[in-house]
């Protein structure tokens, strides 16, 4: 099988299960039907689900089957997908397009947007809570904490923060490779780092292996976010699924325009070794792992 | 003590604790220091912190501390005022005083505002699955749960969807008392609920106690919502710290305004008894949640 028609396997699931729990924790008798409708669209409109792979796959190395590791593969993906719908509102990155279609404050409205955001903020960390989840309460408790913190003040949300207080606010000093380096482990990679590091908690797996984790989660985030800003330089439209040059048009430096684009792409390189190098103490279980890294070095899209 | 007092002792209690949990878990080096001062906007300004006071008063009846108790009213706390943060923004409710101050977004502005509350609502969760919250991860598991449940599609986010989609959208049916007193129920009756609950949960008492004071947390927040109304209709803007008369000034039907005021007094003396007696079996332990009763029945801000 191909790594590809794996992620696209990975993402099926992701999807499956997450159509169910909205059913099952969501779409009853009562609730809002704009509300529920909006994040639908919010979590089933497409994507790669690269963070429920990397979910999947980093407990795969433990010998987790995808079953044991669906559920927190879903609660990352409703963070994901809240902070999608934030970030395209108006008042944020003012996007109308997304994987090809509306995002959902144009699809829907502001208010509705960001309260479809809120309620899938809410339901990972229900998620988590299901004994589903994981038979062991300290477990949930952990991917909770973890979570939490991946998502919040420390994590995605004050990355999200710095980068706007660096586009918004006229007074900040421009921003240098380091500055832009922290945000971006903040806002981008706190929640790849997440996916990596559940595989691990979810088997109960010694601290040594949690830690190589992490930093293949740290690499991987890091190499998604070159990857990234080369897209926006190098990308079209039409293969990326949404607004590309946007950063150029908006004067925004980026690691890329910092960097170089020789230096970045051989930086690229390099991080993708690294990954590769972190895992090779799970032989072959990590054979799917090893192609995400070298996926997210060449990847168009 | 009166009353005024016991509530003032946990409010008092709560800013502590809520004030060490920023500075030790979102506060650090690297922050994006305009986020935490917004949070600290959100969370510091004031108000009475009558779910708190729930929550430590309904684990007392079960002969818990104030200490046992504080890590669980911050975390609803966090969620109350994520929630006004998000509810105040110019796409919702479009207020620019609460509690005698600018609201975030006047104080910032709307994308500060949108990601301050979501950094909130993230911190509750990362506190209740803090070790101090309770020793048990089966208990902190159980109010993560609870909480998601009180605060998302079903809870909090759903009835104030219900309720904008009332507002908002010309192509909704009038509201009746019953579907008012649905969308309220998960708008401002679910976090009561909650709070109530708390108590029985952290003190892992048996299932009876806590569906008492899940009902305890039902009349409650149902006589919370009548009082809201009536000092919407009676109260001064000095009084009360923000906008009163919205209700009627938007021809938004409530409570008060499909009951009548009479009808609306009499179902408040009603609810008072009900709660005073639902805690009969908790004795003296149990004189500063009944004067809470009467508190809310009688408030005038």
């Amino acid at each position: 099988m191909t790594f590809v028609q794996n992620l696209d396997l990975a993402a099926r699931a992701t999807e499956t299960r997450l159509a169910e729990l909205l059913a099952a924790l969501v779409s009853l008798d009562g609730s809002s039907r704009r509300l529920t409708a909006a994040m639908h669209h919010a979590l089933l409109g497409g994507g790669k689900r690269f963070r429920p792979f990397l979910v999947i796959e980093s407990a795969a190395l433990f010998g987790l089957s995808e079953g044991d590791a669906i559920d927190t593969a879903a609660a990352l993906e409703c963070v994901h997908c809240y902070s999608l719908a934030h970030d395209d509102l108006p008042a944020m990155d003012n996007d109308i397009m997304r994987r090809g279609r509306p995002t959902v404050w144009r699809a829907y409205d502001e208010w509705t947007a960001i309260l479809a955001g809120d309620a899938l903020l809410t339901l990972a960390f229900e998620i988590l809570a299901l004994p589903t989840t994981h038979a062991d309460p300290s477990v949930r408790a952990t991917l909770v904490m973890e979570l939490a913190k991946a998502s919040g003040a420390l994590g995605m949300v004050g990355g999200q923060s710095l980068d706007l207080e660096a586009e918004k606010l006229s007074d900040q000093a421009p921003q240098s490779l380091t500055s832009i380096r922290h945000l971006q482990s903040m806002k981008t990679g706190a929640l790849i780092r997440f996916a990596c590091a559940s595989g691990p908690i979810l088997a109960q797996a010694p601290d040594e292996d949690r830690r190589r984790l992490e930093r293949f989660g740290d690499v991987m985030g890091f190499a998604f976010q070159i990857s990234d800003d080369l897209l926006d330089v190098e990308g079209t439209a039409e293969e990326v699924g949404k607004a590309v040059a946007k950063d150029a048009a908006a004067g925004k430096a980026t690691l890329v325009s910092l960097m170089g684009l020789d230096a970045a792409r051989s930086k690229l390189a390099e991080l993708e070794q690294e990954a590769i190098g972190l895992l090779a103490p799970y032989g072959s279980r990590a054979a799917t792992l090893a192609e995400a890294a070298t996926f997210v070095v060449n990847r168009r899209s």
